[in-house]
C-alpha cells in the first residue's frame, strides 16, 4: 500500500553499484583533477585578516558585545557560560556562533546508464585554506536563499524546497559542531530526479565510488558534504558487497540489518537516553564584553591561553564566475584537531565504538561521537584527566590497523582554515573500554540512527562517510 | 549476539496478554475502587488561591518580573515572546514555564503468574480538581529526587536512577505542553523487576487491562501515567488481539509491522523535516513584567481578554501518609481543552490522522499532534482563519463514530484544574484532509516513532494510550 514505486530497485542495492563502479562512468568528467584545476583558475578568492572593528555591516552590540549583521540576519557571535556537573572540567566561558536559520544542505541525485551520480559543486569559501573544495549541490541559509545578501539566486535551489515533488533519498535535520554553535541545524537532503538537469558552470556529477576515492585527498571534500553523504541509506538487505579482504567482508555484513550486534537498537536508545538524562550540562547566552578568560587583542577575541580558537573579522573579494566583495567574522582555529573511530571485527561483523559526549550547543545535551574528539595541542593547558581516553591508542596504532587517515576541513563560511585529522583504526580487541559512555554499534544500526535528527555529532557524520568509503577498496 | 536472553517472549506478546486479562489478578486490588476510595480516605490536600506576592520561598525578579524559588531550583515563570511567519496568529506574548531539569516518569513492571502488572500510585497533587488520580510508580524531578525540598526520599526511585541493571521495556524522553512550558522533556521509563518488590501504602499493582479499563473514568489516569503507557512497545508482531469487531480488528492490524500503511516510515520522516524547516516560528524568552496582552490582577497574571490561562499562586496542605505545606505558582486554565484523534480504516487497517504542529515550547520546533488541539473558547478570541480545521467535524460525530471520549486532567504539579476532553472519531472516509500538514499514519509506525524524542506532542501521546485502550473492548 505504500506510494513507493514497487518493483524500484532497492536504494541500498543503488547505492552500493554506485559506490562499486570500476571506471569513470562517461557523465562524469573526463579527468576529474583536470576539471578541478579548470576550476580553480576560473573562481577565486582573496581572503585578508581584519580587525573586528573594521567589519562594514557588522557591529558589536554596545552593551553586550554581541556582534551580529546589520540587518539582524546571518548569525550573531555571542557569549556563553557553560556548567557542567561531575566533568574534569566543570565550568567555561567561550565565544559561540548563534545562528538560528536552519539551511539546506542538498545533493541532488540522477542515474545515468543506470548508475546513480551526485551533482557536487567546486565551491570557494573564505575559510578553506586552499581555494576550492568540493561541496554539496546546494549548500544554502535561508538568508542565503531569500538573498538578504543580495546576490544571485542560488542554483538548483528549487529541488530542495519542495523535495515532495521528488524522489527523496534522504531528508533529515542534523546538528553542527556543538562546542562551536548554538543549537545549530542543518537539513541534510538528497533528491532523486529523473528529469534532464542543465549542468552548470563548476558543477560535475560523480558516482559514490568517484567520491569515495576524492575523500582519502586533503582538504578535498568538504564538511557539508561528508555530513549529506552520511545521511544516504546505504545499509541494507542488499549490499551486495563482496569485500576482497577480510576487513572489507566485515565491513559489508556491518551494513546488513540481518547481521548480529552487540547491542540491540533498543539497548542503545535506552543507553542514550540515560546519558542525555545523567548529563547536568547548563549552558547560557551571555554578554561576549567581559566573557570571563577571554580578552581583546589585535582587532581579534582570543583566549588567555592563545589556545582553542580565535574570533577574527575577514574581508573577502571573490573572483571569476562571481564577482563579490564582504567582510564578515569566522572563528579562527589554529591546531588542527583529531577526531578517531575505533573499529573492532566482533563475530566477523565490524562495529564502530561510540561515545555518549555532552557539548554545549547542542540541541538535546548529548549526541554520539567518535571515541576520539580533540585538539591535541589544548591539552597542554586543559587537567590531565580531561585527556581523552583512547588517544595515545590512536595516535600509537600500527600503520597495519590504521584504515583511514586524512585530513580534512571545517565549514569554510564559519571557521577560518579549521583542520581535523580523520582517523579510522582497527583496535588489536584489547582496547580497554569504559562501558559507560561508551557502546559498540554496527553501520547498519548507524543507518537506523541517521534516519532521525541529534544521534550523531558532525564528527561521527564525517567519519561515517570515511568509513563508507573504504568499502569499494 | 544481542544480549537480550534467547527465549524470553516477545515484549509485545507480553503486553497484548496483559491487555486482554479477562477478570481481576490475584495481586491487583480486590476491588479497584474501594482501594481507591480508601487511599482518599487516607490522604488529601487542602488547596487554596493566594495572591502571588504571598508565596512565602517565591518571588518576582524586581526588574524582569520572573518568578523564581529562592532556592533556583524546581522551575520559573518567565515570558515569551513569539513570532510565526506565515500563520493566522503571528506573534503573541505569553507567560510560560522554565523547568530545565529532566524528570523521570517511570512505572515498575512486575509478572505475577506470568502475566505483566505495573505499580501505579494514588497521587494528590494541588493541581487536581478531585484529590487523588493514578499517577506511574515515580514522577519525580531533579530537585524532588536530590531532595531540595526537604521533603521525604522518594520510594522505588532506585529502579529508575540504574535502569540497565535491570530489564528497560522503553526509555525515552518526551516533550510536555509546548504552549504552556519551554522546552520541558521528562524522561518516560519502565523497568522490568524479577526480584520482590515490597509494596508500599498508596501503591497497587495493575495489568494493561485495568489500566485501559480506568482510562475511560474521568479525571482518574492521570497525564503522567497516559504519556508513560503511550511509550510501550506494544505494536510488534507477535500480537494476537482478536478483535470482536471490525474495528478492533483494524486496530490489532494497525499495531502490526506486517500490515501495509498509506505512507512508508521513511517518508513520514522526510515529511517531518519537511514541516519542521518550513515552520518559521521565532521564540526569546523575555521579561514578565509589561508583557504585552498580560496585566496583573487580584494577585494573579491574566490575559487582557480573560481567555487563556491565569498565572496564579496556591497555598498547598498535605494531609494523611505525608504532612506537608507549601506555596507555590500554577497556571490555572478555566477552560476545558478538547483533542481529538481522526481515524480511519484504510485497506482494513487502521490509520490516525496526525498533525505537523509548532508549538513555542518545542525542543524542534514542530511535533505530531491530534487532527483537533485547541481550546474551544478561546475561539471567540482568536480570528476564525485560526478555528482549527476538523473541530467542527469531530463534535458533530455521531455516537457510533465515537470510539473513545473522557474528559483527562493535565499534569497537577503545575496546572489548576486543567482538563482536556480526550475524543477519538472514525470518520466516515470523507473527511477533507489538508495533506499538506497532515498524514495518516498506522500505530506499528507511531510506536516506531515513539522510540524517539520529540515526535508526538503530550496530548497525541495520551490520545495513544486512549486509542490503544480500546482493543480490549
Amino acid at each position: 500500500m505504500s506510494r513507493v514505486a514497487t518493483g524500484a530497485r532497492p536504494i541500498d542495492l543503488r547505492l552500493a553499484e554506485s559506490a562499486l563502479v570500476g571506471a569513470r562512468t562517461a557523465a562524469e568528467p573526463a579527468s576529474f583533477s583536470d576539471w578541478f584545476a579548470e576550476q580553480s583558475r576560473r573562481a577565486w578568492m582573496r581572503v585578508e585578516r581584519v580587525p573586528l572593528d573594521a567589519l562594514v555591516d557588522w557591529s558589536a552590540d554596545p552593551h553586550s558585545g554581541v556582534i551580529g549583521h546589520r540587518s539582524g540576519r546571518f548569525f550573531t557571535i555571542e557569549g556563553l557560560d557553560v556548567r557542567v556537573a561531575d566533568a574534569p572540567v566543570d565550568r567555561w566561558c567561550q565565544p559561540i556562533i548563534h545562528q538560528p536559520e536552519v539551511g539546506i544542505l542538498g545533493i541532488l541525485a540522477k542515474e545515468f546508464d543506470g548508475v546513480l551520480h551526485f551533482l557536487m559543486q567546486a565551491k570557494a569559501e573564505p575559510g578553506n585554506r586552499n581555494g576550492l573544495q568540493l561541496s554539496p549541490t546546494v549548500q544554502a541559509t535561508r538568508s542565503n536563499y531569500t538573498r538578504v545578501h543580495g546576490g544571485n539566486s542560488v542554483p538548483y535551489l528549487h529541488y530542495f524546497q519542495r523535495p515532495g515533488s521528488y524522489r527523496v533519498i534522504a531528508n533529515v535535520r542534523q546538528s553542527e559542531q556543538g562546542s562551536w554553535f548554538w543549537r545549530k541545524r542543518n537539513r541534510n537532503v538528497v533528491v532523486e530526479v529523473t528529469e534532464d538537469v542543465e549542468l552548470l558552470d563548476g558543477f560535475c556529477w560523480l558516482t559514490l565510488a568517484s567520491l569515495h576515492r576524492l575523500l582519502a585527498f586533503d582538504d578535498l571534500i568538504n564538511m557539508d558534504s561528508r555530513t549529506v553523504l552520511s545521511c544516504l541509506p546505504f545499509a541494507g538487505e542488499h549490499v551486495p558487497y563482496s569485500g576482497s579482504s577480510d576487513f572489507g567482508a566485515a565491513l559489508a555484513r556491518s551494513c546488513n540489518p540481518g547481521a548480529g550486534s552487540v547491542h540491540s537498537t533498543a539497548e542503545l536508545l535506552g543507553w542514550v537516553t540515560e546519558m542525555r538524562t545523567r548529563t547536568d550540562l547548563r549552558a547560557a547566552r551571555v554578554p561576549l564584553t567581559g566573557l570571563p578568560d577571554w580578552h581583546h587583542a589585535d582587532g581579534a577575541i582570543v583566549h588567555d591561553s592563545g589556545l582553542f580558537f580565535e574570533v577574527i573579522g575577514v574581508e573577502v573579494q571573490a573572483f571569476g564566475r562571481e564577482v563579490a566583495h564582504w567582510r564578515q567574522p569566522m572563528f579562527a582555529v589554529r591546531e588542527t584537531g583529531l577526531v578517531a573511530f575505533v573499529v573492532r571485527r566482533i563475530g566477523g561483523v565490524l562495529h564502530v565504538l561510540v561515545q555518549a559526549r555532552a557539548e554545549p550547543g547542542f540541541v538535546d545535551e548529548v549526541e554520539l561521537a567518535p571515541a576520539v574528539q580533540c585538539t591535541p595541542a589544548n591539552h597542554d593547558y586543559l587537567p590531565a584527566a580531561a585527556r581523552p581516553r583512547h588517544l595515545d591508542a590512536v595516535l600509537g596504532a600500527p600503520a597495519g590497523r590504521v584504515r583511514f587517515d586524512t585530513t580534512l576541513s571545517e565549514e569554510g563560511g564559519r571557521f577560518y582554515h579549521a583542520r581535523t585529522r580523520y582517523l579510522i583504526v582497527e583496535d588489536d580487541g584489547d582496547t580497554e573500554i569504559e562501558y559507560d559512555r561508551h557502546r559498540w554499534m554496527t553501520l547498519h544500526q548507524g543507518a537506523e540512527l541517521l534516519r532521525h535528527s541529534y544521534y550523531f555529532n558532525i564528527q561521527a557524520r564525517s567519519l561515517l562517510a570515511c568509513l563508507h568509503s573504504v568499502i569499494g577498496r
